[in-house]
């Protein structure tokens, strides 16, 4: 049986909807980041990097987004959630989830989590101020470049979808105007209407 | 016929390695980065992120070292850089990449590269201060818990191998003393007696 660590309004979202895509049967645990269960002793170790998500499997853990998600679509070929058979196409998937995780996702932690980077109060105040700027960047490139439509790789929906969804549902937070992005924007509320979104939502306390 | 864009010393030296290791027929188009070659018109028309490494196939181009490592190891599979047909351990060479991908290399680019996610000269400074200890973090998780030896994933050399190499070259440049790792530094000295890696740093000016 898989387990699944998570933490309400974390990126572990796009796994748990993966999960949820894929018909998985799964056990999912609430992590509370504010209250540090992410730095527990029994927490490091199973997961000595200290975050989410993490997924324990038969064989060992897992984590990081990336590879989680390819690992759901390759465990359950029959929920068609990746091409497994096309090195390319399962390229571009990779090469779209690799930015959210390095450079979009890290865009959005210098808003709040420039401590991890820098020592100085006034360090984190310039990286707050300019995270619209830099996550903005980043989505205008997603909205001209790289979200085909109706989802991210075209006719097919994958496991971009999850990952985009979780990371632009952090943009009202980060102080930045959604709807600037239309075809984003447009992705997001049709992944509302999806059964696996609304059961991942509602098991974080969201439904 | 396969066309890596790279730059030297940059991470492309990773995707770089592995189609050497493919035994991949490509050719490799150096970039000058610090003329600005990454931000030509025509550059941006093959890539628009603008940065590199980038890899033209005669489907498209893909981009980002995670992707582009598991496309060369799908595409060649005789070389057997990864476990093709086994999605656990795939997944942990995803994991692995990805971490380099995500937080590795992001603490690496808050040394010089602080105006990404800042404005002002007092928090480059800070940055730059704090990145020998950010970056030593990564390394000492790598060290204690990541790295099975004698390669990244155990007795099997696979795509983890060239991108960490990559990354751990650029620790004496980062204020890090790389024999604080005694397990990464004798990777990287193994890595320097592969053919495959005197070939791609060769042919990077390095030979």
């Amino acid at each position: 049986m898989l387990k699944l660590f998570y933490a309400p309004g974390s990126c572990a979202l796009a796994s748990h909807i993966a999960l949820e895509e894929a018909g998985a049967e799964y056990t999912a645990y609430r992590m509370d980041l504010k209250a540090g269960d992410q730095r527990k002793p029994e927490y490091l170790a199973t997961n000595p990097k200290g975050r989410v998500p993490a997924l324990v499997t038969d064989r060992g853990i897992l984590t990081e987004n990336v590879a989680i998600l390819a690992f759901v679509a390759q465990s359950f070929p029959k929920a068609g959630l990746a091409p497994l058979n096309d090195p390319f196409a399962f390229a571009e998937i990779q090469a779209f989830n690799s930015y959210l995780a390095s450079t979009v996702h890290v865009a959005h932690a210098h808003r709040n989590r420039g401590y991890r980077w820098a020592d100085n109060q006034s360090s984190f105040d310039d990286m707050r101020r300019k995270a619209p700027e830099t996550i903005s960047a980043c989505f205008d490139l997603i909205e001209r470049q790289m979200l085909k439509g109706p989802w991210v790789m075209g006719e097919a929906y994958t496991i971009c979808d999850p990952y985009l969804f979780t990371i632009a549902e952090w943009l009202e937070g980060d102080g930045v105007d959604p709807t600037r992005f239309p075809k984003v924007h447009d992705h997001r509320r049709r992944m509302y209407e999806r059964p696996a979104v609304k059961r991942a939502l509602a098991e974080e306390g969201r439904g």
